[in-house]
């Protein structure tokens, strides 16, 4: 047995109704900065407003700074931690998506430390300095199943000048306290809970391969396979589900763990090059439109874990490694997302030798964590494959 | 799906040589008491030599506290939090089994907060005041395989002119930081080991069907379950096997993660009235004596969970609850523990019903959290049909 580490120190409250403690529970400061998404769902939806609300009731003071994109950009880190800092917030608070999220974990770090962001970032035009500061205090509410960063510490964002979509991460930035209500998630359209439902699978699939991926990782990430393989067709399907929306987020919360305790490999790489060169392509997606090339790679390469993830997806007869890819591609069937395609995002195929090159520059640690080297002529043929 | 929160806020680093860090992790304090078995295994094996000149490498002061029972009591608890404010030390280590390192915990409580120790205590003749003042931070390095006490916040000692056995624990007293590294558990004679990864099973199973069981504690449950089955019978039978070692300390971090998320039940808390009247009696060895009547009574009235229990303990075709209950019957045979006595440790059967009693008096908690409510008669019926 290889040593490993655990470290996951975020108070987690997952449940039916659990916003609600936003009125009663010990927050860790007297006025929180909101950050949530620059879309009108937060508002339709009533969430900012219970949100708020229930901070009144808990005598706590709140700015609002409600301009984050789907793909957080890194000029609005710096315009938040600025707001922060200028109306003396002591918390933070990120209600909403992934974007959300990880975009207060950002502004924690830059409302406490001087510089641009850029500065600490490790990777690309990033100058990888250490955080002098701690952030300040993160609690996370999540309203959809996607990127676990309720359980992790990471933070992804793009810098708009060099299309550099990279992330960040450390001790200091998991939240103090995460709050999964599933209610919070019922009204996410299917089609964006089928993304985020795979880039949880992701999650822990490639937690799962990556090679410090560990027991205790394990755990979480077979379940979370488990999980969505049971219930994420149910949610797309009919997102007013709530057994269903429930699982699902949980899975996400487990991906989240798996995240914390193992690691993304290659894949994400990929991914976050293509989405940083087209940052209209929801990352889920994009995951899926090379994720069955990617598995049939490492099934092949590095076979030995992927009966495993084939039986815990519900083929539980699975006995070839490649039983994961035709389970995964079924999983897509079931949910409708077997069709995507480059070339609706803009995605040009003379581009593709461009965006393995850019994999490698902006997040080549984590091919480090791959069980096989993948040379620049397999992200190429891996993309191709991926390509319509 | 029921709500639940999830809190475990310490770091493990677990494995082989794992010890070695003490020279170069940055440690909590700049002194530290080192809080350790009166026994002479700790000095014997070279354990608190080797972990001595490690913080002499890391530049880091100690005294050293070696007094500690198999069954700690509060005296020694009070001993030692003196001594700790008597040297100015600023951080508490726990090198040892589940007793140096709960009362490591009870120690750096009492370093700093006021009075007597039995004024923090829940149950019993303890007040139950909050404490006041942050507890001094603690590092937990494990030399068994039993309480799990590295992955949850609590501590059980004895009052000894009350023969109370109570628990303690709160958010404060999880572990900074906690060592498990098997090479330091090779030297555990065969039936601690034995009682040992029995508690730890008892832990899991208790967690597995207490009424607050969830998602997450439920896959930590299930997995300690299933690796002290497969290992435990060899760490018994050669305690040189590094496998067999390994396996089963990692089955006991989890049982103490399992205690985190979930709960002990009633089994541990008529134990706990066993061995305080009887301080000789292991605590693993009380939970084995009195397992099978207890399980079976659970396996009747609630039995729900007892087949999943079964097929982790590696009985994969069980079918009915009491298939878990013959698994238990067959590992406590394997290891060489299934013909255990009362008498032995001097428990007269006119005894019994005055434990029943002590049992609810002193742990009356932990009867709220099974999901079958035990009557006074129950109770004795559980201890009369262990008797022997
Ligand atoms: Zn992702
Ligand atoms: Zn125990």
């Amino acid at each position: 047995m290889q040593s490993f580490s655990y470290y996951i120190p975020v108070r987690l409250f997952f449940g039916k109704g659990e916003l609600n403690r936003m009125a009663t529970e010990k927050l860790p400061g007297k006025k929180a900065i909101i950050v949530t998404s620059g879309g009108t769902s937060m508002k339709k939806y009533g969430y900012l407003d219970r949100l708020t609300a229930l901070l009144e009731k808990n005598n706590t003071a709140y700015v609002i700074f409600d301009k984050i994109l789907p793909n957080p950009i890194k000029s609005h880190v710096m315009e938040g931690a600025a707001l922060a800092k200028a109306e003396g917030c002591d918390f933070v608070i990120g209600l909403g998506g992934g974007s959300s999220i990880d975009s207060s974990k950002a502004i924690a770090v830059m409302a406490t430390n001087e510089g641009d962001y850029w500065d600490y970032i490790s990777g690309g035009s990033g100058k990888g300095q250490p955080i002098v500061n701690d952030p300040l205090p993160i609690i996370a509410i999540t309203t959809t199943a996607g990127t676990g960063t309720e359980a992790d510490p990471f933070t992804v964002t793009t810098k708009e000048e060099t299309d550099e979509k990279i992330g960040f991460g450390c001790d200091k930035t998991f939240p103090y306290f995460s709050i999964i209500d599933p209610d919070l998630m019922m009204s996410v359209p299917p089609k964006l809970t089928a993304y985020q439902g795979f880039d949880a699978l992701f999650h822990s699939t490639e937690g799962y391969i990556a090679n410090i991926a560990n027991p205790i990782s394990d755990l979480f990430a077979l379940k979370a396979i488990e999980l969505i393989g049971k219930y994420l067709p149910q949610a797309v399907k009919d997102g007013s589900d709530a057994e269903a929306r429930a699982n699902v987020a949980l899975a996400n919360t487990l991906a989240g763990m798996v995240e914390s305790t193992s690691s993304c490999t290659s894949e994400h790489s990929i991914e976050h090059a293509m989405s940083g060169y087209h940052p209209e392509l929801p990352h889920g997606a994009g995951l899926i439109m090379v994720s069955l090339a990617y598995n049939s790679l490492f099934a092949q390469k590095v076979p030995e874990r992927f009966v495993d993830m084939a039986k815990a997806l519900g083929k539980t007869d699975a006995k070839e490694p490649m039983d994961f890819v035709t389970a995964l591609h079924d999983l897509q069937k079931a949910c409708g997302v077997d069709q995507l395609k480059m070339s609706d995002y803009g995605i040009k195929k003379e581009e593709l030798d461009k965006i393995a090159t850019h994999a490698k520059n902006i997040m080549g640690g984590l091919f480090d964590l791959d069980r096989y080297q993948m040379t620049h002529e397999d992200i190429v043929d891996v993309l191709e494959k991926s390509y319509r």
